[in-house]
């Protein structure tokens, strides 16, 4: 289905990898509803990923950037305001921890990787907004997105730093929704989205295991990246513009929920 | 602008008194994004209200129903189930408070309106639910939605009692919505909305003043009717199904505020 | 262990039955650290319980009361007021819910056994403090406690209309608070308490497979009713004269925990 | 007043800078409570300090360590370990951030000054927890605090990237938390103290305004810098081992007020 909820919508999608990607599926999705945007991902993860292949069915150009360097983020905002005037959405789903990569326990933690990571995964926001922020590149009463999990309030053992990473990545849309919602009305808000098997999360120790826990407890079972990608259109949209600096929970019922019937089974003599 | 994103869809309205109800938005935009429905209020608001306008411009049926009471329910739902088949969705957009309106002081309510005032505001929506579980009036999939306010977390006095009530309000969305997401995937959330100026809301005691402290606070300013009615389709449409037991804060960015600089303008000595 | 935490305080407590009760333990302590009070139940719990022996061993009078009555409270404030003049401290430990006891679903509920659940768990709340508040009972920088439990926030199955009655109560602790701290800076919090195997506590179905369940995800284990006692104790203080219109998660650390590897294991192939 | 409640206890207090220091007061009132610590603070603010001062009135060693530094953290412990053995509590009370003492407004903050920010008011809670672990260096139900603010969960201008460091503080609680707790059942919290005139606190701009703002919303007024000891206190001591991985608000009500009277007083015509 689609609606044409993003006509003449134009902007900046972080983080698709591949057809496994919740940003892959958010592009399609914003295609779909009518949107034109740029594909954007780090340069390593371009030579790995099939980006290009979205690019096509998705008419988007690529522009390769570390979402660390400014240098970067500042050429890839000219590209995009040169292509489209400013912008009314951008989405940011970018997280890596070297930490969990390698295997390190949170209470042995590496603090040059920690550093890097932090930079990748929450710092990588601010820089991107603060480059919007310094070309003026953003339409009023646009819509700025960064995904994140419930990790930044409870604990998810093998989640490791990146579970700061994702508290302080949902205080920076806080801190700078404010000022973009007093300079032009823009909104900036996360999405907290259910465990979902990408690339990355397949990564993780114990992954599988914890998908069928959070699907049991979640009345609705896990949102997928597809739901994913459909809310994310919605809060693009101009339907939704009074919503700023809120983290919405988007998980089938997860968050609210302390124990289900489903798990209790499982403690059942 | 319209989009279509309720094509098909079918559902009742609760709470629709005149043309500042949130509610009597809801169901124009709702019409216009092309659902069809049911208006209803208690007979005593119908008599003093519009609403036969609103039915005739949405090409709904009015049907007279006092929410405490299960046998009115009972015949509400019926007649839209005759109509329509299984419904996709609910507003319950109700709320009252007898030691409000009578000025009476928190410390000093009167507990027979106390509880008169929770049965209507907060208990007539787990009625609407039951009386929808009994009849299986839902369609897989569907929303129900409520409508509530931040003084069930925080203080803001005149409130009174109705912040009780809402937070018991809100309680009922997430333990009712456990039980209709595992029944049969329907969704259940409240939106907490920014003070809006309805007839129910002005007759608060310096609401006014109010408003403007909350517009101040807020970066994008308040919310009103219109954008919450914006909002509520969102969540009635296809693109949200994954978004249950969450109270959804839509007030301009509000409830994260600590205090603003307009604010802290007039402590400037 | 004792300090003398609470030499020259004055208190009611409300809610010890029998020596598993969290209340008996909080009576148990607040004596052992100094304090004075009136202990009271309902009627009907006294004629069960055995609070006769409680009052002996802490040197306290016991006076009935059904704490959903204005009349009977009014006696019981005399009471204290006439023996101790103003006083510090009150415990509220009620709760009870007719459709838990009689097995009716959440879906099923009877709305008479639910007011009545309302009224006796949550009502009670405003009613001991207005009482308190008409008869200007308490001494500036008192402290006035009720027990609660997370299900007020999240969902646990078979918990029923006793989550939404917990919810009001959280809610009456801030709306009164907010009039006590003004008025002679009463302090007034809530105590969300870990699953505790009180007498009432272990009728509910299937308590022991959830004490279990949430015993695996507290990293420190759940807490006792004795550790609550504690920390009761160290709320009705002096220490803790700023801590105000909270709710205060005594639970060795488990509404911030999402999932544990203990729990983890039981999906582990 | 004093009642022995830390007697016996060993610890480190983190970031004694003057009499005005929250982490002065809490020296004093845990040496009053029977408390013995080493006091710790960065070479520089040594320097510029009068920490011998309470040393002496304390009874305590002071060890310089720059709590960014493994290096520094590592001799701190072992100057500890040696002297009293295994340790019960340890408070952090460290924040800074360049960003804010140079002016720089959030959306144009310098990333260097941000890191370094983030590792003196932030990581340094790890990196002092880690120590600790790796020494084995805490008694069992031992208990670490850290100070934090408000800010990591609502806007504050003028708080800038502070607000971040805090929300990755509190989360830094919480997962390290976790592990603490199953490893020797020491607790982590946070408290989230009132604004706060300590010689730090008075350097933001606007501060006075806002402490009167504070005031005038918190139904007891805000909590001092005494309070904040009084109720550190508490949270050493053996009453509240049960408390874990919370966020403790200490503000005489601030959170949970939407608005007050006397605020609205000021919108009044």
């Amino acid at each position: 289905m689609s609606y044409g909820l993003l006509k003449g919508k134009k902007g900046i999608i972080f983080g698709a990898l591949d057809s496994n990607s919740i940003a892959w599926k958010v592009a399609e999705q914003a295609h779909a509803e009518g949107a034109e945007f740029v594909l954007t991902n780090a340069p390593v993860a371009l030579r790995m990923g099939e980006l290009n292949a979205l690019a096509e069915k998705t008419n988007s150009d690529v522009v390769p950037a570390d979402a660390t360097s400014i240098e970067d983020l500042g050429k890839l905002f000219d590209h995009a305001l040169a292509k489209f005037g400013k912008l009314d959405f951008i989405l940011h789903s970018i997280g890596m921890s070297i930490n969990v990569r390698k295997g390190k326990d949170y209470t042995d933690i590496n603090y040059d990787w920690l550093t890097k990571g932090w930079d990748i995964s929450a710092v990588s926001f601010h820089k991107v907004m603060k480059t919007a922020w310094d070309k003026d590149a953003m339409n009023e009463w646009g819509s700025i997105l960064a995904l994140t999990y419930i990790a930044a309030q409870r604990i998810f053992p093998g989640y490791n730093d990146m579970a700061d990473n994702k508290a302080y990545l949902e205080s920076i849309a806080r801190s700078f929704g404010y000022e973009w919602g007093i300079k032009n009305k823009v909104r900036v808000n996360t999405i907290s989205q259910s465990p979902t098997p990408t690339t990355a999360g397949n990564g993780v120790k114990g992954f599988g295991g914890f998908i069928e826990f959070a699907e049991e407890i979640s009345p609705l079972g896990n949102a997928t990246a597809d739901d994913c990608a459909n809310y994310c259109v919605t809060l693009f949209s101009d339907l939704t513009r009074k919503v700023t600096l809120q983290n919405l929970f988007h998980d089938g019922g997860f968050s609210n929920v302390g124990v289900s019937e489903r798990v209790m089974k499982r403690y059942e003599k």
